[in-house]
């Protein structure tokens, strides 16, 4: 953080590759510099140049006698290395690195940026970029990206592309109030990555809301930590690129970032609190709202307009966000009927037909009705409103300033937020700017307006739950059992890279999971005095480390009911089982209770190259296999994650009984997802784990079958 | 359409309410036509007037001596009916009717709404409206909308809400070089549907593409033969809105119109060829790029970018409109190469990577060379283009402009077009201007533009595949057998609403539909006979118009395989079915054969409100009845719309050799849905057709059970 610190709040910048070449980046940054206003000390470097715009310029930065806290860094790759040396000497903290030609082009490209990478490390240099667009810092005017007229605010940006910054930055000029706090390019994230930043904005009290643009994560989980920190402060807006295999592709050649399942990717960010985009023209419009607005508390919205197309559209769109349009009280309806003609609808949306055409001052009568209206949690309106001095009479402009000045105010007083849409903003009426003062957002699109709702409901549902919410931290080993390590370490022993199916039960059963009961037979009287035990008809089971698909091998039976039935089957298995696999190491049969009818379901864990652990549930058969109906989550789950991730399939209703049957025992399952969570959370060592099938009874659950495959090399914990 | 032409071609309107009063709309329209240069007779129509803006006043229609095409009403809903009666006394084709509180307000208003209607048709008198905004003929100034500065153009308008088209107009004017030939306001749709018009706009030579924002069709299926009819010939693009219930509540009160199964007009709008929007902020822009581009002959498009962001973005947001970004040729890349910097992206999406930076000329070179690849059928181009003399050097300004002449006559020649994202737009270079002259259009949005793209591609696949679609047109009980018409017939004179199990298949079978052979056995010694004949195992079901649910009356016995079996079964059956309902008349059993293995699918029919038959394809069990993993379309069927609705549905996979099973007999599956949909249109008397289950084998299918409910009154075929 004291890096991050002197870096994006530099006292003193050396830019490297100054130039007197006005077309040269070396020239563009010492000129931004000092068009910025920025009053630290610059210091051009450039053993070719005397002098660049009236400064002195340095042979190299080691020749500066003052402190510099930061370079910029111009010149090509190649010179990167030793360049970075020489700033380790003078002692500066970080380097802006704007060439290109590094992992973003290959395998020679990715050795460069390895190289860079321990330079700066052996010379306690840190690294922004390589392949930025370069930093910001507006409060000092610490400009080192080349742009002018960027609008000063306190929305943080943290871009990996610099022309989408350049389109918010225009789109903020152009069509809002609001500005930027600080500016960052975050390049190839060779070093510094996405957390570290957002942990620097967290702290920054300049800094109300953060827009991130990312094509993809270097260290997904160390993200998702940061976020889930952040968010509950300050809201995080994020547009995520390279979702669809073609656009993975374009941001490989364009960051040399790998992105990831995208699935996992949502799921998680709307986790941790980020309002996840997918359109870039809803991206600064949903800043600049949750950076103005009061969050709406639920999902109750109401929609009042001047024409019935609006409202209608309003409502769908909104409906599609999953908002609900609630009809108004009766109280709210019969003053909103008081001061509306008779064929206005009050219900909700509001559709004034007409009543506000001599008035548009009405328009603040019918917000304060409905924002005191306790179902409503906050308020869109849609239409002409400041285009009625156009569209109308030249004097109802003083009743529209009016009606701005009471709603900015009624937005205060209750603390529920108004979105505005307006067919009129880009001819700029004052009494739009004055909405805007007030930090009710306008907007020409009924589209984006819709979205900000949207969004400011999404986000307060956010807080509400935020202390449900995973933290996204694994304890590592902490509630690890020591009979389950030894099972590990036993496997690992004999050289397995995989656990048996007992003994994944056996993990899974010490950490309180209902997998199912069997015990290894090595002969068949060993099989009848189990099958005794159990009780019921039993089936049998190979156990070998050379069989991995036990029906293939002929190695199961099923609906074993007396003594003969047993050891008739356990010499088959074992017959069947050699003729298999000659060679084949047998150590005898599983002896387990027939399983009761029930539903059948699956849940698995791997490890995401980007957000490590996650888990998938399905329900078993074509549901997970043919329709793909299944659910992810990043570990580890908190409750609420857990019961979701049961209820978001679409079969989920077969769980809640389906065609008379009675409803099943989710609270056992989402008892087993958390199970699943602590035990992944436990054993580092675990790879991958595969519950398959899981029955699930009206009353309780059976893991019927368990695999776990351990990673390549054993995982000492660390917390 | 005679009456059409005089309607919205008018020579001369009478302004019923005409009035001096600034503020009324019998004011507005007086004034409006004559600012409009309407060349034709207007004749204001007032008792209590004399004069109005300097033309003389009349007390009444009928007191004008030359002939009058059109009258445009402004009084209050309650003086309509009187006024259309002088109006049918004068001759007069058409009334546009503006007041509200007809159908739109509940009940007492349907049944003014009702009364106009029945006046009108007394009266040969046709209506626009109620409750509309207006009409306008661009060419001729007639102008009855009270909307000045409309651009004239080649799009015409056909709107459910006012200020959707003042939303519309504004962005033309504000936005683009385009603009409209017709503006009509259909409101209540109460006389001329929104087909008719569709008609005058296909057969108008003024009119080069249609743009439609719906709430509520009142007649949806004349409405989807119209659009058939044109959307070849002249691109339709179309917005329906009350999609969601909450939106059809807004509807409903707005213009008191009925939306349909949202789902249902989905799809058969983009049968029709309708472009479907769903995004407000979208719906101009895609008419602007379909009446002013050639479209997209194949799914595959490329990008050209000048930036990473971009062009990831562009390359996620087109794979989600379903277009494919292919490689470009090795012959196009080396060419690309020659012209770009080393670190560019060259396989598409090809990012120039500062190679424009000093030259955009280099747009149009690389356009040139990526549009001649046999591969590509359509160019988005990305980024900054039109602001590099303000990103860089004023004098770039020219080169901008010569690559916009150069890239406007590329798509000219080349036959492919470019869609242009710029995020100058705003600032209005001329560059840009240029290339709207060229008919290229130009938008700051990402979102719209990749979405222009889209709606190009999605157009060319459809007039590639037109000939292949339906006409939607039914040609009633032209294939009809005698058999089946006999077996409604009795069905009707016995005084049922439904045929029995046997007669349906019986039915299915005439039309060569693989309906199981079922045989009625009225004794025991009947079924056993029958048994023989059919050989193998059968499967016996009792026969009563008193039993619907055969199995809840135990009426249904199993695989019987021999004399004993089947004679114990029937008497079995026939005791249960007393038992269960003591007065039922029983007919006796069915006697069929055991169903062959196989997975069972669900077909259905009924007749939807708005769209008339349609029919629904699904997998039995579950993926129905919870996933709600169904396809519908609106009868007839293509071919092609038949094994789409089979592919379409998400378990689709199942019929396709799942898991080493083989695969399915599709073939005759999509058959069977054409002949369903042969028997609809055979026999209008039946409302509902349950096909449940029908069996898929490997080869071949049988109709394992079949349902048939007939209307509630017989239904004399027409044509």
């Amino acid at each position: 953080m004291e890096d991050l610190h002197r870096i994006l709040n530099a006292d003193s910048v050396a830019v490297i590759g100054a130039s007197r070449d006005e077309t040269k980046r070396g020239y563009q940054a010492v000129a931004t510099l000092k068009k910025s206003g920025f009053e630290g000390g610059i210091y051009p470097v450039n053993p070719r140049e005397r002098r660049v715009l009236g400064l002195r310029c340095y042979a190299d930065v080691e020749e500066i006698k003052e402190p510099v806290d930061l370079a910029l860094i111009t010149t090509p790759a190649s010179t990167v290395p030793g360049l970075l040396a020489q700033c380790g000497r003078k002692g500066i903290a970080g380097a802006v690195i704007i060439a290109g030609g590094f992992g973003e082009m290959g395998p020679q490209g990715k050795r460069l940026e390895d190289e860079i990478l321990e330079t700066a490390r052996a010379h306690k240099v840190r690294l922004v970029g390589p392949n930025t667009s370069g930093i910001i810092n507006m409060w000092t005017g610490l400009n080192l990206v080349g742009l002018s007229n960027v609008p000063k605010g306190d929305i943080a940006l943290l871009t990996q592309s610099g022309n989408i910054a350049l389109h918010l930055i225009t789109e903020a000029t152009l069509r809002s109030h609001k500005g930027f706090s600080y500016y960052v390019g975050v390049g190839n994230e060779s070093d510094i990555h996405f957390d570290e930043y957002l942990e620097f904005f967290r702290r920054d009290d300049k800094t109300k809301a953060i827009l991130i643009y990312v094509e993809g994560l270097r260290d997904g989980r160390t993200f998702l930590q940061q976020v889930y920190k952040t968010s509950r402060q300050k809201p995080i807006i994020l547009l995520k690129s390279g979702r669809t295999s073609t656009g993975q592709k374009s941001a490989g050649s364009h960051t040399g970032a790998l992105a990831g399942i995208s699935e996992v990717a949502r799921t998680s960010f709307e986790r941790a609190g980020i309002i996840n985009i997918e359109h870039p023209d809803q991206l600064f419009p949903v800043a600049e709202t949750l950076s103005s607005l009061p969050h709406i508390r639920n999902r109750k919205v109401a929609i009042l307009a001047d024409g019935g197309g609006h409202a209608t559209i309003a409502s769908d769109l909104l409906t599609d966000l999953g908002l609900e349009i609630p009809t108004l009280s009766e109280r709210s309806q019969a003053k909103l009927r008081e001061i509306l003609p008779h064929n206005a609808s009050v219900s909700n949306p509001v559709d004034v037909a007409g009543g506000s055409d001599a008035n548009p001052e009405i328009f603040a009568r019918c917000a304060r009705i409905i924002l005191n209206d306790a179902n409503v949690g906050g308020l869109l309106i849609a239409g002409l409103f400041g285009g009625y001095a156009i569209r109308f009479a030249e004097k109802l402009r003083f009743l529209e300033e009016d009606a701005a000045h009471q709603m900015g105010k009624l937005v205060q007083r209750s603390g529920k937020p108004i979105v505005l849409q307006s067919l009129y903003n880009s001819v700029k009426p004052h009494s739009l700017e004055l909405l805007r003062y007030y930090g009710i957002p306008v907007y020409e699109s009924l589209d984006i307006a819709t979205r900000c709702v949207g969004a400011l409901s999404r986000y307060g549902q956010y807080i509400s739950a935020y202390k449900y919410k995973t933290t996204f931290e694994f304890n590592w080993g902490a509630k690890a059992k020591k009979k389950a390590v030894k099972l590990i370490h036993n496997a690992r022993a004999e050289g397995r890279r995989y656990l048996f199916e007992h003994e994944a039960k056996e993990i899974l059963r010490s950490h309180g999971a209902p997998a199912m009961r069997e015990h290894l037979a090595k002969t068949a009287d060993d099989a009848v005095r189990l099958a005794e035990e159990i009780g019921g008809a039993v089936v049998l089971k190979i156990v070998s480390p050379d069989i991995l698909h036990k029906s293939d091998a002929g190695g199961v039976r099923l609906n074993l009911e007396n003594e003969d039935q047993i050891r008739n089957a356990f010499h088959r298995i074992i017959d069947n089982a050699r003729e298999y696999k000659p060679d084949a190491v047998i150590k005898g049969c599983l002896v387990a209770s027939m399983k009761k009818k029930g539903v059948e379901v699956i849940i698995g864990t791997k490890i995401d190259r980007q957000f490590g652990p996650v888990v998938m549930f399905g329900i078993g058969g074509i549901l997970v296999e043919v329709v793909r109906d299944v659910s992810f989550r990043v570990l580890p789950l908190s409750r609420t994650a857990a019961s979701r991730m049961i209820d978001e399939i679409k079969s989920a209703p077969i769980l809640n009984g389906f065609r008379g049957s009675p409803a099943l025992d989710k609270q056992a399952l989402s008892q087993l997802l958390l199970t699943v969570s602590e035990v992944v959370e436990s054993y580092p060592d675990i790879q991958e784990m595969d519950l398959n099938p899981v029955i699930v009874h009206d009353q309780g659950i059976d893991i019927a079958d368990a695999r776990m495959i351990l990673k390549k090399e054993p995982v000492v914990p660390k917390g």
